[in-house]
């Protein structure tokens, strides 16, 4: 029986989360948590993230259907920073592709295009 | 041919920079990373990023030997955080552990240990 880990929000009251691919292992995204959006992860099992420009709790998906569903939440050695091992439904990013992380710093897409941003976001 | 991406070190001049080890594709760590770090590492291949608490560059592993050869650098789609695969030397984690990440939230264990860290760290 362990307990939960007590998780260091600092002064904004947010952690940055990394959101991996549970299969592919692909890093999808990286997001903020508040401590409400990492409660409603564990709670629902699907990724919540708070967005700084918008001030507010935010389900992944919820607009796009890109949902995911979170098999695991990770914290590291520090408890400032979170993983969650996800299942992806479409692509995590607004652009359409598998993972935010798409281009290389040189500019070059490394990235796959899996969907349509103008057919799922209007 | 094309051009470095541009990135969005924001007010504070600091990104997060995840680094993903380029075999096992394991997420290793997270820390944040100045203009100055990521021009070192793409110019030395080595991963440095920069120490909130002691307010400066760092090369990861000058103290432990335990360094990250970088592979490849990724930026993701809002340009805001970085994506460092690398081969690590060692562990990642201060702690003796391959990742930072080897709690589960409810604060099992469930990462590796690879190294002592008293054997290390003096």
């Amino acid at each position: 029986m362990t307990d939960q880990v007590d998780v260091d929000f600092g002064d904004n009251g947010l952690v940055p989360a990394v959101a991996q691919d549970a299969d592919s292992k692909d890093v999808l995204m990286l997001a903020y948590v508040s401590p409400k959006a990492l409660e409603k992860t564990v709670e629902t099992g699907r990724a919540h993230y708070y967005s700084r420009s918008r001030e507010e709790l935010w389900e992944k998906g919820a607009t796009s259907g890109n949902t995911q569903s979170v098999k695991e939440v990770r914290v590291d050695c520090d408890a400032d920073t979170l993983l969650y091992l996800v299942e992806q439904e479409g692509g995590a990013c607004h652009t359409g592709h598998e993972s935010c992380f798409y281009r290389t710093i040189d500019g070059e897409t490394v990235g796959t295009k899996v969907f349509d941003p103008d057919a799922v976001y209007e």
